[in-house]
This record gives C-alpha cells, sequence and structure tokens, in this order.
C-alpha cells in the first residue's frame, strides 16, 4: 500500500433547493460572475432563470458564455479564458454536465496565463493556479464537480486529452437529484457506465490493498447496477438520481484510489475512439471495458475478477475461479448491453477498422498503456478488434 | 433522504514517514507553535524526537503541554487555553490518541474567548473560531482527527460532554500506522468497539435512506471486523493498521451521514458511564451496544438488523426475519467478547446498579434521548439492567 495525501476541499451542498447558498458561495470569490452552460437545455428547464436571479440578488455582475459542447473543445476553452481577462473575472460558475465543467475548469486555469490553452496539454504547461470555479451539476458521470481534472478535444489535431491539476479543483458544487430528472434514459445509461469504468479501473489492480477502500467501490458499483435502471425507467425517482450523483462525484473525486499509482487503461482507449468519431465517452467504455476484461484475464490476474463478480455480481463463490471471472465479465456485458441497452459494438456506432492502428498507437503514447496489464499497441488493437 | 452539505477540508498525509511534511504544514500558520500530548509513551516511543526535529528544522518555536489523560478533563482544556494566550500561540499540534486531540481542539477555541472554557459545554458558549489544529494520530479510534467535534469531562460536576463545531476541524492530520503498532491488544479491541459504534449509530435508522452509503458502513464494519483481530494478533501487521486507521477516520466525518438529523443513542448512555466511573469509552459502547439493540428490536425496527446481519456477517437471507436479527446480535457479541476479548457486563468493570437511574437520567437530558428508537429513562435502566 502506498503512502497518499488526501485533500478534497470541495464544498458540496447535496439536494434540492440548495440554490439559496449560491449567492454567497460565488460572492466568497468577488464581484464579477462568467456564467457558462451548454446548449439551451437549461434556459428550457428554468434553471438558467432561477441561477441568474440569484446572482441578481447577490449583487453580482453576471457575464455569460455558452454553446459548451460535449467532448468540449478548446476553441470554448479559448473564448472563456479570454472573457475572463478581458472582463476581469472573478469566479466562473459551471452549469451542465461533464463537458460544461471540465471547460469551465481549463477557462479558469487559461484566465491565469499568456500563453494559448492548449499548451496545457501538447506542451504539458504547469497549472500554476486558476480562477476560482463553482459548478451545479446537471448529469451524474464524470465526477467533475469533485476533482482536479479536465478532458479537453482539439478537432484540428483529433487530439482528446484529460490532465489533473490541483488549482482546477471547484470551490464548491450543488448537487441537486432533480436536476438530471430530465436526463434521458440514454444519457442516464451512458452516465451510468461511465460511473462503473471510473471506479473498474481503480479497483482492477494487483497492488497490495486497502481492502476498506475496496468495499466501497463494490458498494459503489452495486449503486449503479441497481439504481440506474430505475433512472432511465423513472427518471424523477428522487432516491435513484440522489445515489447515482453522488456516487459519480466518490468514483473519481480520488478518495477510492487509497495511495495506488496505477495507471488507467479503458478511459485512455476510449479517449482516442472519441477524439474521432465524438461518440459519448460513457458508450464508449461500456463497449470496451468487457474485451478489456477478457483481454486481460489469465491466471495472473483470475482473483481480482473473482472478488469482483462474487462481491459485485453475487456470483457463486464456490464455482472454479475461473468460471466466476468469466461470468462476471458476461454479467457486466449484460447490465451494459441489456439492462441500460447500450450497443454493444463498434460497427453499431460506427467505429471503423481502418482506424485501429492509428488510434491504438495514440492510445499508448508511442509505447505501452501501463495498468491493470500493460497494454502495447498490438494488444490494443486485438482489444478494439474484439469490440467490431 | 435529506439535505446536506459536505464540507471536510482537512488534509491528510497517510502512510509511513510523511512526518517530513509536518514543517511545511505548521509553517502555513504561523512561527509558534503548541505541541500537546498525554503520558510518556511518545517519548519512549521516539515520535515524540522525530516530531520536536521537524519542527526545530522548520524554524518553528515550540512550547509543549504534556499530561492530556484518557477521557480529557477540563482542567487539561484551561491550561492549554492558559498557555495559547499566554505564548501567543499560532497553531496547536496534537500528538496522541483521541483524548489528546479532543483536549487540544477545545484549547484551540479556548484560546480565543475570554469566558472559562467548560462555558462550551455548560453554557453552550458559541464557538466562532479556534487557532488551527494540527494532529499526528497514534491510536485509530474516535475519528477525531478527521471530524469537528471532541468530549471532554468535568471530574467536579460528574459530566463528560461532546461537542461539534466547524473551527475544530483540524486543518491536516497525519496518518501513520506504524504509530499505532504500539498500541496494545486491549486498546486496538476498544478502538475497534469504538469505530464500530460510530458506524452503527447512523446505520441503525429507519429513514428513506442514501443506499450507496449504506454499503460503504457495511463495508467499513466488516473491515473492522477483519482486522481488529489481526492487529491484537499482530501488532505490526501494517495493512491490518492502516485499514483500521483510515476507517477511524471515515466511520465519523460526517460523509456517511448524508443528510440523516437522526442522534446517536449509545455514545450518549457510555458518556454517563464514563463520566462517573472513567473506563474506556469503547469498552463501555461494546457492552451496551447489542443490550440497546435487543432492547429495540421489534416489527418496525426488524428490517434493519436483517439488513446488517445479511451484509455485514454474511448471515442466510433465507432465515425468518426476527431470526436473522436475533442472530446479528448473537454474531455483534461473540465479535467484541469473544474475538477482542472485551467485559462483557457492568459488574466486571464495577459499574453499580445504584447509578443506574443517575445516569439513565442524565443520558436523556431529563427528556426523552432521540435516535433509532427514543428511549425515556426507564428504557435506558432497563438497557443499564440487562448490561448487568
Amino acid at each position: 500500500m502506498n503512502n497518499f495525501i488526501y485533500d478534497i476541499p470541495v464544498r458540496v451542498y447535496f439536494g434540492e433547493n440548495q440554490l439559496c447558498h449560491l449567492g454567497e458561495e460565488l460572492s466568497k470569490y468577488g464581484k464579477r460572475v462568467l456564467l457558462t452552460y451548454g446548449g439551451g437545455s437549461i434556459k428550457k428547464s428554468g434553471l438558467y432563470d432561477a441561477v441568474t436571479k440569484e446572482i441578481k440578488n447577490a449583487g453580482l455582475e453576471l457575464y455569460e458564455l455558452s454553446g459548451i459542447a460535449p467532448n468540449p473543445r478548446i476553441d470554448s476553452v479559448r473564448d472563456g479564458a479570454r472573457m475572463c481577462k478581458e472582463h476581469n473575472i472573478d469566479v466562473l460558475l459551471a452549469v451542465g454536465g461533464g463537458s460544461t465543467l471540465d471547460a469551465t475548469k481549463w477557462m479558469a486555469a487559461g484566465a491565469c496565463v499568456e500563453h494559448d490553452p492548449w499548451d496545457f496539454f501538447s506542451k504539458w504547461a504547469p497549472v500554476e493556479k486558476a480562477l476560482p470555479v463553482v459548478t451545479i451539476l446537471t448529469l451524474a458521470a464524470t465526477g467533475s464537480e469533485m476533482d482536479s481534472g479536465g478532458v479537453i478535444s482539439n478537432p484540428e489535431t483529433q487530439d482528446k486529452i484529460g490532465r489533473l491539476a490541483d488549482p482546477l479543483l471547484p470551490k464548491a458544487s450543488f448537487l441537486d437529484p432533480t436536476l438530471t430528472y430530465s436526463v434521458s434514459p440514454y444519457q442516464t445509461a451512458c452516465g451510468a457506465a461511465d460511473m462503473m469504468s471510473h471506479i473498474m479501473e481503480v479497483y482492477f489492480n494487483m497492488e497490495p490493498d486497502l481492502y476498506m477502500l475496496d468495499c466501497f467501490m463494490e458498494g459503489m458499483m452495486k449503486t449503479i447496477i441497481k439504481y440506474a435502471p430505475i433512472a432511465m425507467q423513472e427518471p424523477d425517482n428522487y432516491e435513484a438520481r440522489a445515489n447515482l450523483m453522488w456516487t459519480s462525484s466518490w468514483a473519481i473525486n480520488g478518495f477510492v484510489n487509497g495511495g495506488k499509482q496505477q495507471a488507467w487503461s479503458c478511459h485512455p482507449m476510449e479517449h482516442e475512439l472519441s477524439a474521432i468519431y465524438d461518440i459519448t465517452h460513457g458508450l464508449g467504455l461500456a463497449i470496451l471495458t468487457p474485451r478489456w476484461m477478457k483481454y486481460c484475464l489469465d491466471e495472473t490476474t483470475v482473483s481480482k475478477y473473482v472478488q469482483f463478480g462474487v462481491n459485485v455480481f453475487g456470483i457463486d463463490a464456490n464455482l472454479e475461479p475461473m468460471d466466476i471471472a468469466k461470468q462476471s465479465i458476461e454479467k457486466l456485458s449484460a447490465f451494459f448491453f441489456d439492462t441500460l441497452g447500450l450497443d454493444n459494438t463498434f460497427t453499431k456506432v460506427g467505429i471503423e477498422e481502418k482506424n485501429f492502428p492509428v488510434m491504438a498507437k495514440k492510445a499508448c503514447g508511442d509505447g505501452v498503456l501501463p495498468g491493470f496489464k500493460p497494454l502495447a499497441q498490438q494488444d490494443i488493437e486485438k482489444i478494439f478488434a474484439m469490440c467490431r
């Protein structure tokens, strides 16, 4: 077990009608607020009106940047950073899902430097500071509301790159489960797959472990398996939306890592898919994850699959380990593709075989993708081939 | 499910050899450090030397207050508050278990007021601020390293009162599992019972719930049941000590509450025992908890016992609910009294029947102790009688 430093000073307002705290929270950081959001859905839902009313009632100055797309682009980040500088913004308020939050965090960092924000990704320019960010979450999936990371796409270079940096951690996040009532069954399913993957990327690990954290991860996976189908069928089921929302934050806020140093596997592979094809991140992860599990299963890794199968899916612990492992992959596939109804092949979502080599090469950074099992380009190509 | 605000900005340095960060951490708050500790054990272990060396290397001024007793007394708090004022202390560094940490937090609050620190308890004087506190934990039990509370005894009035206040939250805590290698099997057992109780006080609850948090609580209880006996038999088992230590923090840092408003039951009862008899807190809780469970079990509460029995102790879910419930109490008793070897009756620890009425009366504050089941004085006397 490795040493670690735990430090997640995000203030979370959880529940309905917590927006009454928004003005006081933003006012901690200054007067001039840049409100960022995606399309028009927050106007239709009435959230835009509620938020701007709180901002005005608190006597704050409101600036706006809308149109942040899914798989957010570096151009949005550039626009936001420029607006922050032009208007001398004190605090950014991101209202939306992970894409809006991710883009806003990098605007906040971009506002504090002179160089092009893409340098944070292409040149790994240091992230020494960022303007304060507050978030209002409308989609439970990426965990951006409680972590220090953000993933940005550059269509020109066909890159999609994620990066963590302490200054990007939101100061506060508003998590109101009722704001996710309008999330479609399909997006709910994709969010569930994304959360499952966040946990599995850490859970599948052969390092000596913190049993306590494994239990917590198993609990979160059971939570997703229990509530995602309920939220799809009953969009306004508060208990389901609340459990999914709080799980989205804890799946990836760093707590479950407990000092593990191991890199992730499916996320780097998926980023290459959505960099080219602009598919929903969670969908790409759902297609990849069971194949990745199958590819990595052998006598040296089987014990982790057994733990997963028995503790998450309730498979009989008395069966042969390899049988339990295979059943666990089948159960996960059934969850993604039957229960959640997600497409189960690359072909169905339009990902073409001709791009396998270039995507695989980028995923492993021209070397080896470390992680649960180290994967070289030819390994990744084989996993892609299993997804056809 | 109630709304809640989650906000735990404690920085935790977890693992061995993290004291290299101590100087930088203390320096954030100023130059003048009050080091607080209990008896001489930290001198014997070498921890005192290691800590003072880091303080001196960082160029800080060191003041000391030792002799903080288990079930810490208001007199220690008064002494510490006075020293903070006299020496213009900038930051307090508590090195020890929950008693030292609790007392130090209240010194930090006492340093900021003119009145007697006991007024915080007798008159519920407001706690508007406190000096910053950093902790180095040497005993996994109370969770004081990551919460905003502290329990203080007043032998003159035979009161033992706990109180939470945001300004008491430590700025940083150093959790090094190797520092608990020297904790005796008996104290390890008492710590385990204390942690179990912290979780059960929240877990036993008939409110609609966050399933995710129930899973986490079940995972922590399983962690304690798995590792406490190992730590008793192999005091220097890092995995066991690490899992217990991180569980001690998360059992009571507020995360598992998830908006539940319900009051605790066994802790208020136990405080009255140790206010008079000065027994170890965890031991008192171990004796009380199974009897309290038995007393509260009926048709309206049985479902929670079933969940507990099946998910924590692996009792067959197909049995009759009431049988599962009774078995779960037996399993918990066997864990406390057989596995951990704790005394199982008041008689064995010297608690006399003559004091039952006065202790029961104080426990329910002359009214009713709210909680899982509301308990009036006569209910508490009956539970005490079951402990004889």
